[in-house]
């Protein structure tokens, strides 16, 4: 085999790039990656895992702390070291042997270094071992780079030297303070995690938390955090940042003033394309590219950009299925086989459009999937919303003790059906997986009312919210 | 009004007999309730609701165990006190007055005493004040008296004062020792909560445990129960059972022997139809009635057997599921209004026979949907099965240090859909709700693929499953 020949290139070897060339060779293409980081990509090392282990531990904790009975042999303190070093493990060590070895295993031929896009269908790469190797791509190039952290022009900010999630996911130790710039998702999980580990947190944010979400989900996470004695400045920008003997000032628009060991930023992300080549093939530098729904850049036959990087949605998750449907479809383009690029086909991404599924692992946790009551409006659905107090369903009092949660169904009464739904409460978690099923099977709400949920569990939150939109009678 | 004349007359107050009501007068029928124990039924007080009220502390310690950084805070002992403390709150302290001010609240009449169909559409009630009030209905009368624990006729058994489920979902403290005779849901339930409350439990079960389900589900649980401590007879019948001294002894067939303070029998249930007064109108005194699926008594145009006492399926939330369907029916019928009666219809319980939802709340826990492969394939269905090791899912692993668990999905490949699901391990029961939208959904397989579970939750395994099960290509 001609090592700078493949059928295709794909640039970085994050959960989506691993999962495109993993499609495709299963498809009987050739595939080299290549990647300047470690294989497996921000997910593994300093996104999702390793956030979830700082979180996880303290969940555990509250759920047994919780429930009268257990209470009782429950100390009250995690053991810090302990959490940072299971973290330390779900992060392998930031050691990507073994991801190397799944990719080898895969028949997939990873080429370390730097790649950018030179012409049609090559790749150059800066390699690690400081010389160049030119690949060609019979077929396709997969830009795969995701996103970086955006870190917002505040004065003095840079020289502050800020957090970004990537050093607050693999801290080495925990701060006495912490404030936190930013009222998303990153920004509830981290200030839950410091918190939990026992930083002093503050949180300064825009406007609220989690604002892209049903109201009621950030409001009962800015409830918790205070409720926690983490401070919650909102509808507070950041103006100014100083650090000096090794404090870092936070000054808001309106005069109020934070000190804390570290500053962490977690105000959004842009893509990772800066020095990929882009503008070498019509595209802009700092922008995500436009991409149809088999992840083909517009305009383009042979170039895709999966997962974060083409900007639609910022999950590891949906670009794992992104992945899925690329990888596939750049092995049907190739072999000349039939296209199946038709809505909820197998080589297209669909569910981007209608049923996002994300999980905030903050204290209450916040599920949601599809679209808010807000959104539908906004789309013109005609909408109705279902909600209902999850602490009222037996199985979450059984779960907890005073178990305080909140949920909601959005429906469209044009077609019947599930269009988004949002969980509020402790370990909430793993009862969205099936309202994403009930949204992307477009089950009418009719068969529903057939889906019993088992007694007692969390889950007959689904009978309650059915009851309170009112069953239709045939009569 | 009449207060000895009613449109409709349930016999049975509990959650099916409340919700057979409950419907039925939002349709505009005036309900009167029969009730000769305490108002919500052996769920509220004896099954359901203690049980896993007892369960739940031992769940929630052993997940605060199985994390390195919370498990130094846990001193790893239940407060027995409190943990019976909380259960007596669950069982509302075995007192009904709060469920009575719902169901009058519910404009429905509430009749104490026991009552017997006297003949067509009349219940006559030996009231607990001592008289005898007969009752006419209208249209039709509902028996809702759900089932009531089978004592084998096992030598000395009965001589030797065992408990039954409600003994032991109630006892006012653990006995040293228990002996379960049993292998069924409660047996093993029961055995779990006995254990963590600190007893010496031995169960004896004729074959192995949770039979009707999927082989690796019951023998997880008994590895596992073997693994705590607990002995686990299988294949192992009682032959005899005698009591001295406070203590009870279990002889099995093959010659062992078991002493413990309390013997458990977990052998089953059977109609609770004795004194109903069935001969009255042409039916066995012992059987299950067999009914349509509006639940309506074949052969009668007026008298309805709903939930357990039926047979169809002994599980709280489905005797709901039928209460709905059976409430509405009668409300319409009486109302001369359109029967809604094909499969998956309003007045109908068609998931009884497809899509029947139950956890166990062991450790592990055990839950499942619809078919077994082995029920899929009896009923000459062209089965697949895709199984994967739930602790391989990166949510599982994070969810609990060494997580063991395992999953399946039986897929109907003539029509691609999922027709069961079992999930095996710890904290899985809100798992299941997805698999039973997926089943009673019929959602096609290729859809499915289109339903990304939230990285990283436990619920990626519908991910893994999928990918066992493997995608079909377009070309």
């Amino acid at each position: 085999m001609d090592k700078t020949q493949f059928d295709l290139v794909v640039i970085g070897a994050g959960s989506t790039g691993e999962n495109v060339a993993d499609r495709a060779a299963r498809g009987g293409l050739s595939v080299a990656v290549v990647e300047n980081g470690l294989v497996g990509g921000d997910c593994s090392y300093w996104a999702c895992m390793p956030s979830k282990a700082l979180l996880r531990p303290g969940e555990a904790l509250r759920a047994a702390e919780g429930v009268a009975g257990t209470a009782a042999a429950v100390s009250g303190a995690l053991d810090v070291d302990a959490v940072l070093r299971r973290r330390d493990s779900f992060a392998s060590g930031w050691d990507d042997s073994g991801q190397v070895e799944w990719l080898e295993g895969a028949g997939l031929v990873l080429v370390r270094g730097t790649g950018r896009i030179t012409g049609e269908r090559e790749v150059t790469v800066d390699t690690d071992g400081g010389g160049q190797q030119v690949l060609r791509a019979r077929h396709a190039v997969a830009v795969c780079t995701g996103t970086e952290p955006l870190v917002p022009g505040i004065e003095g900010l840079r020289e502050a030297r800020p957090w970004t999630s990537k050093d607050a996911t693999s801290a080495e130790a925990v701060p006495d303070s912490l404030v936190v710039i930013g009222g998303g998702v990153v920004a509830c999980e981290l200030a839950t995690a410091f918190a939990d580990l026992g930083a002093g947190v503050t949180v300064v944010a825009r406007s609220g938390l989690l604002g892209s979400m049903e109201p009621f989900a950030g409001e009962a996470v800015v409830a918790r955090l205070r409720e926690r004695g983490v401070e919650v400045l909102l509808d507070a920008s950041a103006r100014r940042v100083t650090r000096d003997d090794g404090a870092v000032t936070v000054e808001t628009d309106d005069g109020r003033r934070v000190v804390a060991a570290e500053v962490l930023v977690a105000t959004g992300r842009r893509p990772r394309t800066g020095g990929l080549g882009l503008a070498a093939v019509g595209l802009a530098e700092d922008e995500y590219p436009e991409v149809d729904d088999t992840m083909r850049v517009v305009g383009s036959d042979w170039l895709y950009a999966v997962g974060d990087v083409n900007g639609r949605v910022l999950l590891t998750h949906q670009g794992k299925y992104q992945a899925r449907a690329a990888g596939d479809v750049i092995a049907a383009r190739a072999a000349g086989g039939v296209v199946d690029d038709a809505p909820w086909g197998l080589h297209v991404a669909t569910a981007d459009h209608r049923a996002v599924p994300q999980v905030v692992f903050s204290d209450p946790q916040v599920a949601s999937v599809g679209l808010s009551s807000a959104a539908a409006r906004e789309q013109g659905l005609n909408v109705s919303v279902a909600e209902f107090e999850l602490g009222d369903v037996a199985g979450a009092g059984l779960h907890r003790d005073g178990y305080e949660g909140h949920a909601c169904l959005v429906v469209d009464e044009d077609r019947s059906v599930v269009v988004g739904a949002t969980f509020v409460g402790p370990d909430v978690a793993e009862l969205l997986h099936a309202a994403t099923i009930a949204v992307v099977g477009e089950v009418p709400l009719e068969r529903l009312w057939h889906a019993v949920p088992a007694y007692p569990t969390m889950s007959e939150i689904w009978l309650r919210l059915l009851e309170a939109h009112g069953r239709p009678r045939s009569d």
